[in-house]
C-alpha cells in the first residue's frame, strides 16, 4: 500500500453509496455481486497519461472518460451496467486531491447509468496517471451482441455523427447505453463501438462476421467538430480519398467517436427506424455483402481502406 | 490502438483456449460469462514496474504475479475463480515478445486454477510496465467471507509461514485457493490475505470486525526466507520488539506473504484442524477479544503496533 492510499481508501469507503445487489464493496479483498439468470458481460480499458489524455487534464474528466469508454463497450454488447472497479496507478507523492477527483468523475457518470464503483486498487509508480476501469454488466442469456453475426444483405447503421472527437468530445461523450437498449430490442446481428475510426472498425466487424461491405461515403454523418480535425488525405490514393471534403474524411478515420456501429436485417431495420424515439441520430450508411470491402462515392465504387486511429 | 497491438491481439485470439461457460472472449468489445445462482466476486490489482517488481524482471513472472495476487483476493473471500481480464500498459515501442510472455505467465497459472484469460486491453505510455488483472469468481449465495465477521473468542489462524517474501516468494507464491476452499467449508467468521504485513492486516481485520485481538508472537510461523529479510527494529519501543529475533519480526511486518489470515470459532476450528489434509501448515496464533490489540511474548502482554509494509 502506498503512503497516501489509506487516507484515500477511508474517504472512498465513507463516501460510497449502498446499492442493492452489491453485498460488499470497498474495504474488503473483493466485491460481491448477487448472481442471477442473466449472462455477465465484462470489459476492461485503460487510459494512460500522454496517450489518452494530456498531462494536466482535469482529473474528473479523466475518471469520467475511464468509465465512459468501458460503458461504451457494454453498450456495444447490448448489456446493462451493474458495477465498476478502478485500478489506479499514480505518480509517487500524488496529491490527495487527485484520486478523489478521478473517483468523483467516475461516480458522477456511474450515477447516471446505475453503475456504482464497488472496488479497486491504488498504487504508485515512476510515471504518469494510468487508470484502468473494469465494468460488469448483464444481458439476457444468449442475447449478448457479438461482432461476428453480420450477414450479407444486412444494413449498416451508425448512431450520432463522426469525426473531430479529439477537439474534446473524446473526454465528454455520452456512452450510447440508451441507444443500445433500443437497438438490442430489434435484434441487431452484430454490433461494436467506433473507437479506432469507422473504416477500420467496420473492416473489423466485417472480418469477424466473414462478410464484406459497401459503405456509402455520402451518407456517413459528419460531426461539426470534424471541421476542426487535423486529418489529411496525405499518402492516400487520389480517388476517391482526395475528392472528399476533409471533415468527411475525418468522420471516416478519426476514431474515439464511441458511437455504435451495427448490422441489422432490412425488416428489423425498418421497424427500428419507425420506433426510433431518441434524440441521437440513427443513420443507415450501407450494406454488408458476401465478399469485398468497397466504398461508394458520387456513384462510383472504390476499394475500402482500413483507415483509422493508431496511437504511438 | 497502439502499433504492435494488432499483432499481439491476433496471437492472443489464435492461442486462446475455449472454456465452457465463457460465451465470448478475446476479440470482441467484452467477454460474456454464463450466469447462475452463485454470487459473483470481483477483484482488481495492479503491478507497476519499479514498485511491485524490478525493471528487467522476467515477463512470465510479472504476469504470473499479476494473476496470483488477484487469485489470493478471491481465496480470501472463499470464492472459486472463473475468469480473468488483463489491462496492460507498456512502454512505447515495446518488443512483441513482452506482452506474449506476460500473457504466458498468466495463462500458466490460470490453467492451474481454472481461471482462463477472457479479455483485456493493451495500451502504451511514456513509462514502465503497468499490469492490471481483474478476476471474477463465484461463491454460493451469501457464503462470501468478509473481513468484518470476527467475534470475541474466535481463534486467529494463518496458513503457511511468514516473512522474507521479497527474497523471491512474492513473485512465485501459490495462491491459497485449495486452502481457502477447505477453510470455507468450516465456516470462518472473517478472512483476508496477508499482503501488507501480519500486524497491520490483523489490525485491519479486527477493526473491520469491531473487535480486538491477542496475538501470540511465539506461535507466529516464521518462513526460512525471513532469515534474509532486511527488517530491523529501528524506531520501535524496546520491549518486546527489540527482544524478538529479527526473522520473527520480519514475519510480523514484511508483507507480500499472500497467506490467509482468518477467524473461526473454537468448535469449528477443532474440526478444521482435525480434517486439515493439505501440505500447507495451518497455525493458531491467538484469539480475538472484545477490546484492545495486544501481543504476547514470553508470558507478558504488550500493546500491538500496526507494523507493515508501505510502498514508496
Amino acid at each position: 500500500m502506498p503512503s497516501g492510499e489509506l487516507e484515500f481508501l477511508k474517504w472512498l469507503e465513507a463516501s460510497a453509496v449502498r446499492t442493492s445487489g452489491i453485498h460488499r464493496s470497498i474495504g474488503d479483498d473483493a466485491a460481491i455481486l448477487a448472481g442471477g439468470p442473466d449472462d455477465w458481460v465484462v470489459a476492461t480499458d485503460t487510459l494512460a497519461e500522454g496517450t489518452h489524455f494530456l498531462v494536466g487534464e482535469e482529473p474528473e474528466r479523466i475518471g469520467r472518460k475511464a468509465l465512459a469508454v468501458n460503458l461504451s463497450d457494454l453498450a456495444a454488447m447490448g448489456a446493462s451496467p451493474r458495477a465498476a472497479l478502478l485500478a489506479l496507478t499514480l505518480p509517487h507523492g500524488f496529491s490527495p486531491e487527485l484520486p478523489r477527483r478521478i473517483v468523483q468523475g467516475i461516480r458522477a457518470l456511474g450515477a447516471q447509468f446505475h453503475c456504482p464503483l464497488v472496488g479497486g486498487d491504488t498504487t504508485t509508480h515512476r510515471g504518469g496517471i494510468v487508470a484502468t476501469v473494469t465494468v460488469l454488466g448483464c444481458v439476457e442469456p444468449g442475447r449478448g451482441v457479438l461482432r461476428s453475426g453480420a450477414r450479407a444483405g444486412d444494413c449498416i447503421f451508425v448512431t450520432g455523427a463522426l469525426g473531430g472527437s479529439l477537439q474534446g468530445r473524446h473526454l465528454d461523450f455520452v456512452p450510447r447505453l440508451a441507444e443500445a437498449a433500443l437497438i438490442s430490442s430489434w435484434g441487431p446481428s452484430a454490433m461494436m463501438d467506433v473507437s479506432d475510426g469507422l473504416l477500420l472498425d467496420l473492416a473489423r466487424l466485417a472480418e469477424a462476421s466473414g462478410v464484406g461491405f459497401e459503405l456509402d461515403l455520402e451518407r456517413v454523418p459528419v460531426h461539426p467538430d470534424a471541421a476542426h480535425s487535423q486529418t489529411t488525405a496525405a499518402g492516400l490514393p487520389e480517388r476517391p480519398w482526395h475528392e472528399l471534403p476533409l471533415p468527411r474524411l475525418a468522420a471516416l478515420r478519426d476514431g474515439e467517436d464511441f458511437e455504435l456501429l451495427f448490422a441489422m436485417n432490412r425488416e428489423a431495420a425498418t421497424g427500428l427506424l419507425r420506433h426510433w424515439s431518441l434524440p441521437t441520430p440513427l443513420t443507415g450508411i450501407g450494406e454488408f455483402q458476401a465478399h469485398g470491402n468497397v466504398v461508394r462515392w458520387k456513384g462510383t465504387r472504390w476499394p475500402a481502406l482500413p483507415l483509422g486511429y493508431v496511437h504511438e
